[in-house]
């Protein structure tokens, strides 16, 4: 189904790895799985200078570029090899819009972030040889692909930064994420995922934006108008124009994907479902950034994280933006996790 | 139209107020207004031990009951009479499914909580011949009408306690109350409020249920599975057999007409929109009491609130239960409010 908000004239350039045929976690295939990815700097001639950032929920490597990557911030192109990677089925990447029939659209099969973070593995050392990276880092469903990665690739990850997000996905959390689902599907044009085009979704896509923007930014956020220095004149003209502006162009099934996977999102899984077992394995130094008003991930959660980890500490940013302050909208949040990471690359 | 839910079966014994031809604050007017109420208690000859006890959204005086009143606690009917009334659009007092066409349904007129407050003091006063209250108090939209009790009758009111609620709603309420609507009236078998039977919108109901739930509760019920007390077996068991099972008798139509009422829940309005001057007219000395993991009405806006009332104090409970504690299913927020009306009654 064509889409244009999923091209390189709005989200790149990027180039695609071929993965090849990729067996999945839950069974099944993706034939010719695409890996959509961007890098920034140079590959050193030893390959250590190798920072690896996986895409959040409905991001892309372009948004995350214009978020974190820059001369001067702790994520320097003239210093490090910087790899953003498109998670699988959010549009760049192969995802339900994109593959051909008959294993599109609603038959997309089931994936993992394990399926992501084996993919983005096989990426690093087939295309580039690399065999160890700096530090891997991701907000949101990219803090549940950081964690999947160390626990899963201990010996490849020196150092790893999950930021507003959890090794293992809550109760709440999961139920949360299928509130954003259930709005999404509700809207009879959605069709058990057949729709025509995703544009006659709007009022699913709609109701799925205001859902994610009512916990998604804090109170304090809509008490304050924080949204003015954007240009916005009222919450509602906010809310539209920055959040349901985000997900209109969007493909309906290419979000329910991602949003199975963050449900799904769990490292507990390869250790016998033993949580801490699984957090034990990591041999990575891990600074594990929570946004203390966060409505997603909430703080509590995050520090349970961060006691579980042999080399883990625990760094906190305030921000009225919440966990959509990973946006890279809160010039403060943006300065206190360039610290952090700057720190963390430091050591 | 016809609902078994709404009668004194389920929800009696109570007694119905007739407040006549009722002029509306938004205009138009409610002919036959009725106000079901119910009295624990005697009334003494002087009249001097009365307590007011509004509903919260989707509440009823049965539920009220069943959660605070009660020999030995604060709200005891050996010492006071109390008036649990019901708001209109609950159900029980004059509602959208009980208003004789063509006022029903859809065609409900517009009510305020200013409604709900000046039909109140109508029934005490004509009724019962009050002229004062030791005590006005309520959770949630009764917290709402509590604060419009005693700035529109600060002479009336000596003791207030709103409980989990504003005097305003907030940006962040409102629109977290429309995520509520858009979640019932997005189903199409609501059909803008003219379905021939509430059962039929089980969808709509289900979802706005599920929604209520997820910011309802706190995310650390759901991790320490705190509903097991209650008998359920899983997170899914219990958002089904408590919530779902508590909006689905319950009319599509009645439900919006209330929650229309708590988004413009605003003592200000009374004031030019200023609402410290407002809050500025309150004679009664107040508790304001926070819950301080409340998803629904967030400490920070209590304290604000509080802050402002020139005889207010600020108390806090603690539940795992969020907002919803005030059901009553927390013995010791329980505990903790009688303990907060027992001081402040003694005063």
């Amino acid at each position: 189904m064509e889409n244009f908000y999923y091209t390189q004239d709005i989200h790149g350039p990027y180039d695609i790895f071929n993965a090849g045929n990729f067996e999945l976690e839950h069974g099944g295939l993706i034939r010719d799985l695409k890996i959509a990815f961007a890098t920034h700097g140079t590959l050193s001639s030893a390959k250590d200078n190798v920072i690896l950032f996986p895409t959040w929920y409905s991001g892309t490597s372009k948004v995350l570029e214009q978020a974190y990557v820059g001369k001067g911030r702790a994520l320097d192109p003239e210093k490090y090899f910087i790899v953003l990677v498109n998670q699988i089925g959010n549009g760049l990447s192969s995802s339900p819009h994109n593959m051909p029939p008959p294993f599109n659209a609603a038959r997309f099969p089931s994936i993992t972030l394990g399926d992501d973070v084996r993919a983005q593995h096989k990426l690093l050392v087939e295309k580039f040889g690399i065999s160890e990276i700096q530090l891997v880092l991701g907000g949101s469903m990219g803090a549940q692909q950081t964690y999947e990665w160390a626990v899963r690739y201990p010996d490849f990850v020196k150092r790893a930064a999950p930021i507003a997000g959890t090794a293992q996905a809550t109760a709440h959390n999961r139920m949360l994420v299928q509130t954003f689902k259930d709005g999404l599907t509700s809207d009879p044009a959605w069709a058990d995922g057949w729709y025509a085009n995703s544009a006659s979704v709007h009022h699913g896509l709609r109701r799925h934006a205001r859902l994610f923007a009512t916990s998604g930014f804090t109170p304090t956020l809509y008490k304050t108008e924080g949204w003015r220095p954007l240009g916005f004149t009222s919450g509602d003209d906010f809310v539209t124009g920055f959040v349901e502006a985000h997900f209109l162009p969007q493909d309906p099934n290419n979000l329910l994907a991602m949003m199975t996977k963050w449900q799904e999102g769990n490292v507990a899984r390869m250790a016998d479902g033993c949580l801490k077992t699984a957090l034990s394995r990591i041999k990575a130094r891990v600074s594990v950034i929570a946004i203390k008003e966060d409505g997603f991930f909430p703080l509590e959660d995050i520090e349970a994280d961060a006691a579980m980890i042999p080399n883990g500490e625990l760094k906190q940013v305030s921000s009225p933006w919440g966990h959509l302050a990973l946006f890279g909208v809160d010039a403060s949040y943006n300065a206190a996790v360039d610290g952090y990471l700057t720190d963390l690359l430091a050591r």
